[in-house]
């Protein structure tokens, strides 16, 4: 599949899935599910109804490619070309009414361990970031600057230090290193999920970031990495190691500086 | 002052400090102060801008009422009313360009101990919500519906709760209240600020919503308390007394069903 092909299909995704969002968006008893084996993890109509048209649309486009998804069960690649597809990130705020949920779709080679491309797509505030690895990133086809990307005296005392909840850090060891980064950045703010990593992305912060997770799933952060490193961010796991589909703890800053800092904070 | 006059002020207010918070919103390198005496507290240009101009415009239209406010020092009342004014509630989400922040705009008369008015603004989405006591609360003018105000049969396991920060607990008692009903509820989800209480006086969430809350000042929650009244909401301190000037721990609930139960898990 050449690139530009990929990259229509994956706008096309983003328009299919983006269509039946809106239409559950803030909407009260909406139809929601817990799923069996996650306390307190949450699954909407919505969820389910936009994964499926994704699905649905990859079948008949690309039915070479295989599919790695939240809702179902993924799909066997012939092509080594998967879709890394999470049709809500961000459940909480779209359950709440707020629109800092995205639809979350990636592109990877999984026989090169290549990320191809990714796009976040916010379908209630119409912003559309696309990333093309070694391209510069898109918001509404217009590149970004992150300012902060070339900095080289950022200090984390001076940075905004991100997870979308301390409920996400389970072991020991995880709440210890998110405890001392939240004793050393200027602030810490909750809340947020893909849509922090498109702010970093964008240079948007009143200062420079770092976003610390864990408990994260392939389909939470594929399509963020090529979004983050075409303006200048960085983001790895916990011991600094590019990314791959069974990484969990993920570390993301505004530049390689910062991202230093921090991978030194979580080495001890 | 007349009804329609405070209303038509409230407004003013609104439209001056949300033409300043627009120009300062995903700005890099925006100039921010650590507040002295409050560890990771920021304030922003942006919020002293905006404060200062509805001051300004107070002093003018209305020079016998107060002002008590987040940035400066408060004013006194010939009148018994005092404006209570927060520019930017949700300062972690806006610092993060996440649009998800309002200004909080408050009337009230301490002579009579009651709540007049108040307004979230929420500049970026153009979204302003006006509760004015014993009015049906009103979003860019339309009468809201708040669809869970009359269920009856709601439980907590069935809820989503809310608090802006798990850190805004702070005493052991404070930490095992939020614990408790974090392990009750079918959903805990952290961030959102003055966001979470105007929808749940929309009614837009996918499920009732409890948002327990501690450590807030009044200008965090004056204004809201008309907002989620006027749709038949609930929103008391953490005894189910009435709100006053010096509460800080706030309970708010989609309905009286759940409010009465969230108090039982209080008082254990």
């Amino acid at each position: 599949m050449m690139l530009k092909s990929a990259i229509q299909l994956a706008e096309k995704l983003a328009d299919v899935s983006g269509k039946i969002i809106c239409q559950s968006f803030r909407q009260p008893y909406l139809q929601t599910e817990t799923k069996s084996n996650e306390v307190s993890s949450i699954v909407t109509i919505a969820d389910q109804k936009a994964e499926s048209a994704m699905v649905e649309l990859i079948s008949l486009e690309a039915p070479q490619d295989g599919i790695i998804r939240e809702e179902g069960d993924n799909i066997s690649s012939e092509s080594g070309l998967y879709w890394v597809l999470d049709p809500i990130d961000g459940t909480a705020a779209f359950t709440k009414g707020l629109p800092i949920f995205g639809t979350l779709i990636g592109l990877v080679d999984l026989n090169k361990n290549t990320t191809i491309l990714g796009i976040v797509n916010q379908p209630i505030l119409k912003e559309r970031w696309l990333g093309v690895t070694e391209e510069v990133t898109r918001l509404n086809h217009q590149p970004l600057i992150n300012v902060y990307a070339k900095e080289t005296n950022n200090k984390l005392q001076d940075a905004c230090l991100t997870s979308t909840t301390p409920l996400m850090f389970i072991t020991e060891r995880q709440k210890a290193i998110a405890t001392q980064l939240q004793q050393i950045c200027k602030r810490t703010a909750f809340g947020g999920d893909c849509y922090n990593y498109v702010s970093l992305a964008s240079g948007w912060s009143a200062m420079p970031m770092v976003i610390l997770e864990s408990d994260l799933k392939y389909y939470d952060f594929c399509a963020l990495i090529p979004i983050i490193e075409g303006t200048g961010g960085v983001i790895t796991d916990w011991q600094g190691q590019s990314l791959n589909a069974t990484s969990t703890e993920i570390l993301a800053a505004s530049n390689p500086v910062l991202h230093q800092q921090a991978l030194a904070v979580i080495s001890g």
